[in-house]
């Protein structure tokens, strides 16, 4: 009776993704616009599947209020409305491309969840271009 | 070449969460709002999905016309417009979440497919929730 | 330079159609499923729109804090989670089509608005079906 | 015979929302998060509506194709992946809210487009917020 | 008390863009794609919008049962899976823009509308592209 | 460290179901109005999944802009405004379902992809109906 539940949540951030080893005409030719120096941003959505065994009483993997509440907290009030590159320690030495925050989007809240919860994070940087970890 | 195909189903319907042996106070605890006992509703969103081998003949995996008709007959005429918790038996001992909700429309599916084809099913509760089963 | 601006809002109600002194037939005949006495429900998605001048000082119509507040106290808190008919005074004589929910958000709204603002609500009862006040 | 066709377009932009000669202490009681001075984004959509006569013989009010590359050339390329505070002139004296931007928006494509259409812009700064202008 | 309601509804054809009289290149420098003589197709989403007095027994505008019928049988039934140049009377001499379409379903509709109400429709050829007769 | 990243492209097309040995009678009993001999169409939508490793520079599983061209160039250039039957010699002695199609975009796909890459196509024939290969 394992079953997979999944709730969206949103960030809308600021970012730019360079190589700070790089020159200027690399980080053009791997990242192109994506390079600018002046960041540029996105409307972030993520979705959190957190899988388990349903409780038999309540009917619920996990109460959504309890992970709502998680989501607001450990990454839409860290995320929202910053500059992922200037702002978060997160991506200090980590380029933040879509990959990237995925993962730590991932390891933020694998902390938080009990361990018989296994967890997969979708995340959407445009509605056409998207990444989920784990594969 | 095993392939799935995924078609969409939709019906709207009332429902509460609640637990019949316990007190208001732990009901309101546990499920909030959901458990207002004039009920509230939702438009519920399925995608079934269907796993098996391309026919070489027709290109088909199963006839669209048949699963359409099947989730009309077996889930959209049994749940659509109704109250879950008073007009459907299915939740007469069950409390009628998504998750649930999910597992017994994949137990009413599962018996009028062919054992050929494996089965999943998406539940939407809103656009920000849903739910898969199996995981 | 009058501009408008647009939020969504939603909030998940229990409802069900029917005139109280007509026959079970009639209101059948007239509402279909909608009339199902045990009621049946919807996830109801608000569009508000306000339409003013820009302020040229803060580049903003209304301060969009402001508007999502005033939605979600007046609006949201008022009709989440509820039963129209049995929950909701503003509906004890009143059948809450989309039309009358509609016009009743608008008039709830209008109130709290200063008159420099137009208004103009739009309600989704489902993705397929949706209304606009005024015309 | 007056009809409308709208062409959808959209780009990715960082900026903030703040008052030059404003203290940050005014500057985040009026634009709360949208402040951040080191900027935050957004995935920007807008539609661009054109009305006119059908041409009787095309059937057409407006060869998309040149609508579709004027959207590009003047909108797109200009805005997309940068930061509307600091790479575009536009907004050097003008703050960028949504407002702002739809209006910039619809004065450029005004310019380009013959004066037998009537033009109409609405901007999506998120799926939860737009605006359209004129109004 | 006017107000509109809106109802959604599909059909899939196939089409091409082209004048009989012009050369095959006048015919692609205009009409691009589109013009390729075996024909592609869409998806069209149709918004039927009908406006008028909300009646103050019913709290309806029409009855949706009888809007959604009326869409099938005079719209979907005569445009679904058919070819509009070669299946459709309709466009024998008529090209099948986006514009053509749209203009062609509202002159159906409002034969079949009472007069007290006014028409328009919005017809999507794709997500990206849309009409609005009248403007 | 295995991640998927997934991009969205599209290509509007006609096509007909039927077998060219069946009778019409049987045709049209097993695909219904998809055997219209003249036709109809669909914007299909696919979702293409790549699965790999990121690389701990650049912070990337494959550069978008390298999928993104590969799409373009190998799929929509291929299928955009085709007849499939008509047009495109893959269909030669193939029934172009949803099926069929997804199965030899990912044929294409998978011979231009490195082979440390996994792959898998989501096609969307409409919004209700898509597919998935590998299952």
């Amino acid at each position: 009776m394992r079953i997979s539940i999944i709730r969206k949540g949103h960030f809308n951030a600021a970012h730019k993704l360079s190589v700070d080893s790089w020159t200027d005409e690399k980080n053009k030719a791997v990242f192109g616009r994506c390079a600018n120096p002046n960041f540029h941003g996105h409307n972030y959505v993520m979705e959190v599947k957190v899988t388990g065994e349903v409780d038999p009483v309540t009917g619920m993997v996990i109460n959504l209020s309890e992970l709502k509440s998680l989501m607001r907290t450990e990454i839409e009030d860290r995320f929202d409305h910053k500059n992922l590159n200037l702002d978060c320690t997160e991506f200090a030495d980590l380029i933040p491309t879509a990959e990237n925050i995925c993962i730590v989007i991932w390891q933020i809240l694998r902390k938080h969840l009990d361990e018989r919860y296994d967890l997969s994070v979708r995340l959407y940087e445009t509605e056409r271009n998207f990444v989920e970890y784990p594969a």
